[in-house]
């Protein structure tokens, strides 16, 4: 068995996920429709030897949307842009099952694998937002589990499709002017519940075989997509127990559809903020969490606690005692809200600011940024992680500072393994459908 | 007024249209999945200064499709990877109607321009293959008037989605934490026979305002769709005749809709065939009509006389008499076959060759073609032409040799204008609808 090494994704987003973000001095107000912006990311992150580029999307914004989501680009247009400007790292898009056509789907991101020569892949979300219907003319946004359904039936269609050709099927003879082998070219014939996709597609796989399948839910049928379908999943957890246990979840429903550990990979989404010490880091931190008008931030505070009035108490005291307040609504959080304020005497700002500004727990020196991710690496949490930039240079102090050390750790790698994303994920090529022996199928 | 000049584009297609393009030496058998391929044309045309890329497409094929429609690009994937590789040139990506969903189109359109900076465009369709709809899972394929007035609602779908967000709409000033003026946001709430879209997009509108809008269909329906929304048509006219008639036709049409005849240009596409004799040129079209296997050409042949058999002739002896055959299928193409053949002296097997690889009319010396362009374009009959690569090297000899004819007549630029598609074409930046004084609503 090789060495299990770590793997590193960069989630590229503009002008950040935040309401605030795009204030700071630092971030160019358009970078979320900035091509440059992300060229430079994209090169930063593979100078880094990440595996990944990764895309987020949305398909519904109205006026209450945070800053990124109004005005970006759309993912596979934008990585298709970006084939040219990077040569290893792989290129993951967002792309919603519940809002998309399967032959659609299977078509981009097959160009995309062939035009960045095996680098594709794909997260296959099933869009949470209700509008998202609106913008399509449905009757209604599906509900969470039919969203699901659609979701396996649309991704398995997908799958045979990019399965049409069989990888020698072009012969291109010249001379006996034969282009290609027609007992290598399969129709789908797919009549399921929710899509009827006849086939072939028009392009054929590419080196890697398939773009590599993403899947970014956590729910019970987001977990058993996952488990049966998915070469990687990103999760949102926070802390290490959460993160090892859906960890081992996940692990455990794929080996029941008999996969292997290592053929489905786990990457939580990390936020990590870099200082040469931890008060320079915790600095950092402050300089985004400011920029949220404090206003805002009692508001957004507020929201959690039946839209409670904080700004009756002052803002530089510890928080205030308001007894049982907040128990009946988001009851999880605000008790994790009071709990941390206490233990860590937290005052009413800097717990608004924590609640509008969510504060990485991966935040520190490089060191101790590198002893985390290694202690979710080794401890059964993670196989790898989605990198956000939340402080400006975000992505470069990462790469600058935290990715030799684990370089050195020997958890990292020091040169790409291979040019394909599959090959640097370690992850097999699929075998064509319409080759495995019979016993197999 | 400004003098009228000359538009280009180049319309590039792997390894070609025709069933054995291919299989000549100098082509790549590859060269429809190889972005190097494209990228070497791209920096061609764009040396030669063409107003842009043109990618036809198609959505259905089966083991009789010609080789380039069973593996290709997608086209707006395509464009977009061809972003970074060029700086001025447009990219004008086909896209059916009939088989997308409007936000999708707009958004994906929409990137595409902000990644070229304002050079995208659109090529309108509506899918003649009546197979494309089993690969959507559609009832069956809309008749033909039904799939234009299908386009038609979602072209305005489109545009009104670009137009969600006013060109000053993105304040961003950091000290105020103003990202946007809401003001200057609108939500289209589209409800249509064929389509419901709330918007607003989730993309800004990008410096052409619109990317530009190819049509592409020579019906009545579709001239009038050109005629009412389009910038722009690509037509197949063989003749000046034909072609001269076509021009006047839609720029009537489009007086009609209170349009000037410079708001939309008539582009006949063309395969131009170029040597420095016309023995050279001749040649040319000789290598490539004989990469088809002359009993392939034959039956091509025999397919519009009632499957007659030709081959009970000797090839190079004068086209046989077989007197009315033929007039009772498909009477107009028969016709011109039997005369061509008798006014020029032709052979059965030249006779064969022109059926199944058609002779361009644009062939000769560089100055020969030139003569013929300038023809069309002050005869009528065009505004530009869609340069088809037929022979190998067919863009490099063009732009080596035709253009610079082109341009000391004074009929092409030798430098762009801007760089905007819709600044080289000549073509307003659509106003916004949303900023339109009344009395032009």
């Amino acid at each position: 068995m090789t060495t299990r090494t770590l793997k590193l994704g960069a989630n590229l987003n503009g002008v950040g996920n935040s309401v605030s973000f795009w204030r700071h001095p630092d971030i160019p107000g358009d970078a979320s429709v900035d091509i440059e912006f992300y060229k430079k990311q994209a090169r930063i992150a593979e100078e880094g030897k990440f595996d990944l580029l990764f895309i987020a999307d949305g398909l519904y914004i109205n006026e209450k949307s945070n800053p990124h989501f109004l005005n970006r680009f759309e993912p596979l247009t934008l990585l298709s842009a970006l084939t040219g400007a990077t040569s290893h790292i792989g290129l993951v898009a967002t792309l919603s099952t519940s809002y998309s056509e399967p032959f659609t789907v299977a078509r981009q991101f097959a160009s995309l694998d062939h035009l960045s020569r095996g680098r594709a892949g794909w997260n296959v979300v099933t869009s949470p937002l209700e509008g998202s219907a609106l913008n399509f003319g449905k009757g209604g946004h599906p509900q969470h589990a039919l969203r699901y359904e659609i979701a396996e039936e649309h991704l398995e269609v997908v799958k045979g499709l990019w399965d049409s050709w069989e990888d020698d099927a072009f012969v291109r003879d010249k001379a006996s002017g034969v282009f290609f082998d027609p007992a290598k070219l399969h129709t789908l014939h797919h009549k399921g519940k929710h899509f009827s996709v006849q086939g072939p597609l028009n392009i054929a796989r590419s080196r890697q075989g398939h773009p590599v399948i993403f899947q970014a839910g956590s729910s019970e049928p987001g977990k058993e997509l996952a488990a049966k379908s998915a070469d990687a999943v990103y999760s949102g957890h926070e802390t290490f127990e959460e993160a090892r246990q859906f960890y081992a979840d996940v692990k455990a429903r794929a080996a029941a559809h008999g996969r292997r550990p290592e053929d489905i990979l786990i990457f939580p989404g990390i936020g990590p903020i870099v200082g040469s010490t931890e008060e320079e880091a915790e600095r950092k931190y402050l300089e985004i969490a400011e920029l949220v008008d404090i206003h805002q931030a009692l508001n957004y505070l507020g929201r959690y606690f039946d839209h409670f009035d904080f700004s009756q108490f002052p803002l530089d005291e510890p928080f205030p005692d308001i007894g049982d307040l907040g128990s009946n609504s988001f009851r999880s959080t605000t008790d994790k809200i009071k709990r941390e304020a206490r233990e860590q005497g937290l005052t009413l700002r800097e717990t608004a600011q924590r609640a509008s500004t969510p504060r990485s727990h991966f935040i520190g020196t490089p060191e101790q940024v590198a002893d985390q991710i290694q202690k979710w690496f080794e401890g059964g949490a993670a196989d790898g992680f989605n990198v956000r930039t939340v402080v400006p240079d975000g992505l470069a102090d990462f790469v600058d500072h935290v990715v030799p050390i684990l370089q050195r750790r020997g958890l990292f790698r020091t040169e790409y393994e291979s040019d394909t994303l599959r090959g640097n994920l370690g992850l097999k090529v699929p075998q064509n459908r319409y080759t495995l022996q019979p016993e197999n199928v």
